[in-house]
């Protein structure tokens, strides 16, 4: 490898300077406050798990996507964690039966991926899980989903800019078996109305045509990949349009009438082409998707009742959702919902900001920095050794600080200036009552 | 491998369970909230990098203690991040002459190490780290040294409990040049300093004659591997101690000196048998210990002057400190700062929790929750199929929640009952004004 390369991130990875931090921690700040308020309880688990846990649920064909590595001289395969559902399970199984009903967990991990890195899609991501163990009925369902739509709605996201499109696994085989899918083709027939967007009439058709439909059956199909309905519609124009009766679509009649219950009619669509590629959701599937459509999904989940038996526990219902920071961060951009710049909008605003125009005034600042802060007051000072106060002032300026402190000749005194930089005001003050000063001025920023 | 071992974290790494998440978010909310108000921007890096990047530093003999991989069909060798200055030195190095001076930032990643667990260090664990680039003077040392401080008096240690022991390289370096250690001793030297205590006497008397001391050299090594000041105590005592001159000391006085102009001299205690066991610190360092003693180091850093030049980068000055969770744990809570169980104090507690003891009741819930939610109220709500308000309350209590709501017969007025649960009061009041309500009771919680 050419030495230079030590000085990149891996391919797929990224560095987060303060700007980009800045946004991460917005988003992470969101999904975070949204899970509490909603009553989740945060987890998080190791980095790295046992190969096996990803080959159980995704069988060996997954290992070509993860980073996997032993430990040198061990004999154990550990795998970077592609997703969190697995770390999940492990710890619901490990638990027993001394897990609550309901168990809400939510987890901010990052993922790992070993594939190449496209638009929306790196090989490092964080992303927000969001799961309700223990309850089969569809209270969860629009737990998770109003908790989804909370985060949304917190980074300045409504209703006009993004949707969930949400389907039901159970009414789509109704419709699919109506249409003459035989159970045993239903998992092939689910696969290939899930990638119905991705491929041309003619694929689509001969794909259809190779599950032992006729040329209507398939037209119908197809038509069934493109249906939606918002949610204040007539179900029985859905039914109309899929060939079904009403009673076949009672299990996506139980989750609108939820959301609507819920008032969240406004944020959700029916769309029976939605049907999450992974085989092992058992009811409810949702995406949530920026209406302008120009990104991948910005969050995916539904109904998994069969997961952590999967994993060697006891029955157990579950529904959840994974949204990453990846494509979320392009939407919000594309929104203008991350200030004018990569983040710098976002970046904490000191309080105060200490410059000294005297040697007294250098000896003093240490002391007062450590007072100010101990007073949970964000406080910078300048380390240049100009004693221009217009020079020392314009840095204050430039990170945006809400107040300046000048240390000169007013120590003699025992007093310093305290400049309000938004209000463009200043005054002399007594160094004993500046930290309660700013902590008062602080207070009543809104 | 036996099934059952997927049902297990990989060893020397954890479960997060809610409890001891909030005492790991507890953790590093302090360490956060102490780096802002400090004027320290946050950064992050890849879980991962270029196994290249890490034997710079600390040569090949450091694969063994990786985690390192290759992606399948890929040439690149990676390795999980075992600390973060390499990750920081090569970002400070992209970034060449645009880096501000001074640069301050802090990280909160994630480090793993393939080592055998033990007690205070495990496979994966979680780093504060805190550096300024660009300052050569004390006051960075004097920064990075409150920084840490700040953190954790806000987790409920004292000068009392904990001390920052300090040295200086440079003092040192001319205390063992005063006994006879040549130029091209002196790394050994300083190496064996630094293991001084986990060594036999024997071991340690023969390791220093195999450095050229004679035997009065070697006793006095010894003390200088024990001798300790407190800040305020003469530094003419120390020198005597040491067998040096007052002037030899000259860079301990100005870092001591620092410590004692900012007011944080109770804090800290001058060890000349500090030495930090990398090569690359060039000046102060220091380590944080409980006063007990009985575990390993909260904290450790220094000045390392030569770190982002030994990464390609232009000369920059550059000082800090790493302090992981693992021991900081193990002495919250052995000084009872984690409550009173394993974090279950530390859970964020419910501001309402609702319970419904009608069929109308249940109905109302999901719009109440998404009221309470958006007014960002933490709000949950029970999910038993019990009517009985008594069973229904006792899990409220257990979550230690605020309020609680009651929706039943008082709906058919659009009224619900609150109950505040702390006060052990309640009334009638009408649904419509409930949000408002409880959110103006959250505000004057303190």
């Amino acid at each position: 490898m050419a030495s230079s390369d030590i000085h990149k991130a891996p391919k797929g990875t990224r560095d987060f300077y303060p700007p980009r931090m800045a946004i991460r921690r917005h988003i992470e700040g969101a999904w975070r406050s949204a899970g509490m308020d909603s009553g989740f309880d945060e987890i998080e688990g190791p980095m790295f798990e046992h190969l096996d846990l990803y080959t159980v649920k995704s069988g060996e064909e997954i290992i070509s996507q993860l980073f996997s590595f032993k430990r040198e001289g061990g004999d154990d395969l550990y795998a970077l964690r592609p997703e969190f559902t697995p770390t999940l399970a492990r710890m619901a199984v490990a638990r027993g039966k001394s897990l609550p009903t309901p168990t809400k967990w939510f987890a901010i991990p990052s993922h790992f991926r070993a594939e190449r890195p496209q638009r929306g899609r790196l090989r490092e991501h964080v992303q927000w899980n969001v799961d309700v163990l223990g309850l089969s009925d569809g209270s969860a369902d629009v737990e998770v989903i109003s908790t989804a739509l909370l985060a949304l709605e917190r980074l300045g996201l409504g209703p006009e800019d993004v949707k969930v499109r949400l389907s039901h696994r159970g009414s789509i085989a109704k419709v699919l078996g109506a249409l003459g899918v035989s159970d045993d083709s239903m998992q092939p027939a689910l696969m290939l109305l899930d990638r119905r967007d991705k491929m041309s009439e003619e694929d689509f058709r001969s794909s259809a045509a190779g599950l032992g439909l006729d040329e209507s059956a398939v037209a119908r199909f197809d038509q069934a990949a493109r249906a939606t309905l918002p949610l204040s519609g007539s179900l029985s124009d859905l039914s109309k349009t899929l060939g079904v009766s009403g009673e076949s679509l009672e299990e996506l009649d139980g989750i609108r009438t939820g959301l609507l219950d819920a008032g969240l009619a406004d944020w959700c669509v029916l769309d029976t082409g939605i049907v999450r590629g992974l085989a092992y959701y058992t009811g409810t599937v949702f995406e949530i998707f920026d209406v302008k459509g120009a990104e991948r999904a910005i969050a995916g989940g539904g109904r998994y009742d069969k997961l952590v038996e999967l994993f060697g526990g006891q029955p157990t219902p579950a529904c959840g959702f994974g949204m990453g920071d990846v494509v979320l961060s392009l939407v919000l951009q594309e929104h203008g919902l991350l200030g004018s710049g990569e983040g710098e909008d976002l970046l904490p605003r000191p309080e105060v900001f200490l410059v000294s125009t005297t040697e007294e005034g250098d000896r003093r600042m240490a002391p007062l920095l450590v007072a100010l802060r101990r007073a949970g007051i964000h406080a910078r000072r300048s380390h240049k050794s100009t004693r221009n106060p217009g020079k020392l002032l314009a840095e204050a300026g430039k990170l945006r600080a809400r107040h300046a402190v000048i240390l000169g000749e007013e120590l003699a005194e025992e007093r310093v200036i305290l400049k309000d930089l938004e209000a463009g005001t200043q005054s002399s003050v007594a160094l004993a009552d500046l930290v309660e000063l700013i902590d008062d001025d602080e207070d009543t920023v809104s």
